[in-house]
């Protein structure tokens, strides 16, 4: 069955924090006093233990579980602690919050791991009959509580674990396309990939630890969309169980055949179906990378000199362009953090493909960049793309220094960006310093289109008394600014429980009731991550 | 409301053929010998007149015409034999050869002509309460019987002809967004964007006559997609008019909140609501153009150069290639038809921006396409733009002369082309030679992309005694093979009720279950062009 199996193992992910412990960086002293001078921070949040963790009681029965055994096999079903605890929501700094704070609400009754994409169908119709909710698991790095159903009137909970769906099914050199399966995480895919000598080019910030499936449910955008494309628009074909049978879509590239059903999947994080494989287009490895980094002005600056490459190209694979402030603090380099301090706006724009395609792209930017007043600076390239993946370590290390750090991001037109960027700013402003904890906000455009671009925000501060509820405010703020302004609540993080509401104001009550007929459609029992999305 | 609507009328529709009369070609003495020679047809098939058609008898009362004057005023509702006639149906070649036995089975009882989104809105909910089915109506182009619903069940059929919603409501140079209403036509929108420096770069055959909104239900492609992208790839926002509401949808080029719902109104050809306003990207009217023609030695070697073109670029404005069957009778230009007779296989690349742009890509595009064996041919780029338009009307004159002649087109994976390729061909050849009518069977790629590109057939032969149901016979067979051989029963001409077999084989009994559930929701009664699609 398929033509190679990966065989390096899962990296090991702490559970209380985003994933390998030994990541975690030693905060300097510069950054020490940052925090406690800059943001009012008296003391360290020292670490708990998992130990202290109170997980709830187990609340299925023998039969339910020898059930699920005879479907995967006895190994591949556990119900133990450590098991349950791994499984436990996602990694938003409130799902860490929690956790740190010994609550494990939400943690999984039990967690199955299915050999492929039958094993899942009949786990879907076991659990239908049995009432017990399903969480398809991926990474578990979902920063919207995508991974918390409400629960409440089911008989249990059941993490779907797909890490053994992890085969390249097939590679197609003509079409350049792979049928992948969904448990692969970012790093097994590419190493599959590889080999081959093909690239997915999907890096977004959660690749070491996010899967395929989970890449297509939520819509990830990686960090090179600007040359890869986001997922979404990788994705030609799937295969998909639900409660009430399969779905194959995906014949061509583009079909005028009806609605594009693959995009009714794409997005609906786990809510109407599993998906247990995935075709999707893939490039020749790239035989030659180059990243710089661009000085502007200004953050306005920069934004007029992303949005001519996007509109008029050259394309750069990757194109992104922090803050004034977030230059400042210099967080495209956590290791460095608060020691550059650089004025005016940041861009990294990196190229990626053969030896020529780069220098000419690279050549044809450039013109573009300096037109605009941009200045390169090499160094901030390459440093970026060495530390890429590390935020979400940083952020362990902030919230055991005692701060409180969060990201949240959205996307608009490009008429829009700048009030879309002011009204946040303000909102999660007003909203921590109204709570005596007044915050530094950064923010980077992200992602490009022709029509205009996502805005990710960073937020810091000091905890308060109660660092959850803290948290859940400025969220609040942030969301509604967000939507007053007329921008989508989120452009690559997903909806899950956090967006719930935002979302059915965005998109409205009737898209809501059409969306809630096709689930029951596909999911009669509604036992699929009920409560995420809808 | 709205910077603009535009002041030339719409040009006159032949009743009896695709459109304006006048371009109906004169078919030349050595097409004619073809015509008897190559295809064995004996004799004209003179034109009827239009006052032969049997008009079924209108089945609305007074009252629900009173109610329906009284939403759009008493100018805008018509029920007189020219108006219903006008509606009847689409252009495609049974929907022609049915009017000119003289039968107009389909004809809509009535016709309104709403002024804007809230006269659409009342509308649908009186048809709903009154059970009056609804055709959204826009060029009347349909080649898939998109426009004859089966109204058996309902008290009368009205016609919702959106040609008053015609103005450019915004213009945002910005984003490069254009707010457009639905009931524009291609010209009509071409010409309002055009006096602005903009285009929308969507220039299917259907371009004359056809409106946004059927662009956008019917995801059409246009000749040019290679370089603006499909229509259903250009809009970004839309608001929709349904029995249970509206729906406004689109708030940023990409977003992450849920399902793209944008991807469920594109395709659903007016069954789940009626787009009222379509927000699209537009580009900066191009300040050059070059158009040109190259010689491959075999279809075979042209399907790699376009595939190169397409994966590895650069990649033109307007790519296609005809296959040697189509490049003998030269059937990029219809004027010329037949008299060329050139060999090999001929694809035409046509190059649209700046001047140095234009310049560039075609340089680059030509090292390609010589690599693979293409000879350039100047020429034959020049003929195919000024004639691009002209197809329909050279049908027109076939069919009075006793030809029957049809379209029909699918898209693939690239790995799968040659297959799909012979498998069609093969079966139209067999089902109208086992008819007794050996057909020409004609194919051009019109559309490619990364992974894969669209096949275009064209079929001609004799009428045979009852021509609707010969070409029935060979669109079934045709249908049947694209099916088999795993390829989309449409790339750009939609489902329609021609296609809505083929449809829920090719997405599976699920999904469509799966849209019926959305229908039920937006459109409770049903009314929304019933039978068409699902």
């Amino acid at each position: 069955m398929g033509l190679a199996r990966p065989s390096q193992p899962h990296p090991e992910q702490a559970l209380l924090g985003y994933g390998d412990a030994a990541r975690v960086p030693e905060l300097s002293p510069e950054v020490l006093a940052l925090l406690r001078d800059g943001l009012g921070i008296r003391a360290p949040r020292p670490d708990p233990a998992a130990r202290d963790i109170a997980l709830p009681a187990p609340r299925l029965g023998e039969e339910s579980l020898a059930g699920l055994r005879e479907i995967v096999g006895a190994g591949h079903v556990r119900a133990d602690r450590e098991a349950r605890l791994a499984h436990t929501r996602g990694r938003s700094t409130t799902d860490l919050l929690r956790l740190r704070a010994g609550e494990a609400v939400g943690a999984p009754d039990v967690v199955a791991y299915p050999a492929g994409h039958e094993e899942v169908a009949a786990l879907l119709e076991l659990c239908s009959r049995e009432r017990i909710a399903v969480v398809p698991y991926g990474g578990g790095t979902s920063v919207v509580g995508g991974l918390e159903p409400d629960a409440g009137r089911f008989a249990g909970v059941l993490a779907l674990d797909l890490r053994r769906l992890d085969a390249l099914v097939a590679l197609d050199g003509t079409a350049r396309l792979a049928t992948l399966e969904p448990g692969l995480r970012g790093p097994q895919a590419e190493a599959l990939l590889g080999e081959r000598g093909y690239t997915l080019g999907h890096f977004p910030q959660s690749f070491q630890y996010a899967t395929l499936g989970g890449f297509a449910a939520a819509r990830s955008s990686g960090q090179a969309s600007a040359g890869y494309g986001r997922f979404d628009e990788l994705v030609m074909g799937m295969r998909v169980a639900t409660p009430a049978g399969t779905l194959r879509l995906g014949r061509a590239p583009r079909s005028a055949a009806g609605p594009d059903l693959r995009q009714l999947i794409l997005g609906s994080e786990g809510t109407l179906g599993v998906i247990t494989e995935l075709t999707v287009t893939v490039r020749p490895a790239p035989a030659a990378r180059a990243y710089e980094g661009w000085r502007f002005r200004s953050f306005a600056d920069g934004v007029e000199a992303l949005r001519a490459l996007a509109q008029d190209g050259p394309r750069p694979t990757v194109l992104r362009l922090s803050d004034e402030a977030e230059t400042a603090l210099n967080l495209s380099r956590p290791g460095a953090l608060a020691t550059a301090g650089a004025g005016g706006a940041l861009a990294i724009a990196g190229y990626e493909g053969s030896e020529a395609e780069v220098e000419e792209r690279r050549t044809a930017a450039a013109r573009v960049l300096e037109r605009v007043g941009g200045e390169p600076d090499e160094a901030a390239g390459e440093h970026w793309v060495r530390e890429r993946y590390e935020g979400p370590y940083l952020r362990d290390a902030l919230l055991s220094a005692g701060a409180l750090v969060e990201t949240l991001e959205t996307a608009c037109f490009w008429s829009q960006l700048a009030d879309v960027y002011a009204r946040v700013g303000e909102a999660a402003r007003e909203s921590l310093s109204a709570q005596g904890t007044p915050p530094v906000v950064l923010c980077h455009v992200s992602h490009v289109y022709a029509a205009g671009a996502s805005l990710y925000f960073t937020i810091g501060c000091a905890q308060a008394e109660d660092p959850v509820a803290q948290w859940r405010a400025v969220k609040q703020a942030a969301g509604r600014a967000i939507g007053d302004a007329g921008a989508t609540i989120t452009h690559h993080h997903g909806v899950g429980r956090d967006h719930r509401e935002f979302y059915a104001g965005e998109v409205g009550e009737l898209a809501i009731r059409a969306l809630r007929a096709v689930k029951r459609e596909l999911d009669p029992a509604g036992i699929l991550n009920p409560g995420i999305l809808l």
